[in-house]
């Protein structure tokens, strides 16, 4: 029986455990949520998660939701291919940069995207101008991983690519824009001022399956 | 050879490790650093862990940061007790609660104990008391949880509880400050006021071991 998810479009935590589907070859069923029609907030969705967040996932009776706990489910349902690495070291390693993304990347990344969609980007402009320089720091950091090794922790795909991947995409997507351009944090190049991360980015838009994932209100 | 881990006194995080590393018996040589020392700022730690933070556990010549993510090393090193599970399932559920406590409970936290270490409980006073509402939502979840069941996530001590434990720990103490209680945030019983909570408390506190985790500097 395929699993359920239960997802939004651009959700970038979503976009990750769907990936890792589209990589073990789970089938799924694709239930997308409308954010603007406040699907979240329904009660038969916040019966699923009080927590109102995608993705949730089902299995039959098993409900699951926080994407990177979905992940480490989905590695012990569907070992195959490793995505968390198969000795400890490598085990250790992966979360660990999996962990670090949400807590530095995501981090910044978030205090710049809420200013921007709450219009608070004059009223935030000191905040906003550190998430940046830290945004630049980490961008650095991948830039200079990829440079040296093939993937973001070892050599092999895991979840720890699966997991930044999106939110590389959802960030230089908002910092292109124009009215986000217009206050100088200096992302303008996206994706062309880091060469490494962007062969990488080449990578994953090559997983058989990757269109099934892309946000559909990106696309056209 | 003993595993060596890098901690500070009261770091919940690092308290989480060393509890896991108790209960599973796996033997460690602790290296306490000072904060006020300045310790995680210095070259040799930063060549250990470039953020600056501890826990930092070495195993011969690989090291590891986060603590999450030292668990799931820890876990795949000596599996026994499982802290994370035996089914696909339960391994999920528990990176939920694992995840789930890091995103809200001790999320909402940081933002009153940074208002409290920076003085800025006047100036962030709104976010401070949306905070503590949030904080108030997350405890009244953990003591319905535990009024139903033994332990955090299932029949069983796993990870949740020991990552939630020290955090629990560190805010109660907190609160329970005079400076802190002239704010009124509504936590001055501590935790008396959650008898579910505190009778679980009291097993955190039987693990064999305990004594060797507890901060330093709160004893005596």
């Amino acid at each position: 029986m395929a699993v359920e998810i239960y997802w939004g479009s651009g959700s970038p935590f979503a976009w990750s455990v769907m990936l890792a589907m589209e990589l073990k070859g789970v089938a799924y069923d694709s239930h997308l949520l409308s954010f603007s029609d406040g699907d979240l907030k329904k009660p038969d969705f916040l019966a699923m998660n009080p927590r109102g967040k995608v993705p949730v996932v089902r299995d039959g009776d098993f409900t699951i939701a926080e994407s990177n706990a979905i992940l480490a489910w989905l590695e012990a349902r569907a070992p195959q291919p490793a995505l968390f690495g198969t000795t400890p070291q490598e085990t250790g390693t992966i979360w660990r940069a999996v962990l670090e993304h949400a807590a530095y990347f995501q981090h910044h990344t978030h205090a710049i995207s809420g200013a921007v969609f709450y219009k608070k980007m004059e009223e935030k402009a000191e905040e906003v101008k550190a998430a940046a320089k830290a945004v630049g720091e980490e961008l650095a950091r991948y830039e200079a991983t990829l440079a040296k090794g093939p993937w973001l922790a070892g050599e092999n795909m895991t979840a720890a690519d699966l997991v930044a991947y999106p939110h590389f995409e959802l960030f230089f997507r908002l910092a292109g824009r124009d009215d986000v351009k217009a206050f100088g944090l200096g992302f303008d190049k996206g994706w062309d001022a880091y060469p490494a991360l962007s062969a990488w980015r080449g990578k994953i838009k090559a997983i058989p399956g990757y269109d099934n994932t892309y946000p559909p209100h990106w696309k056209g």
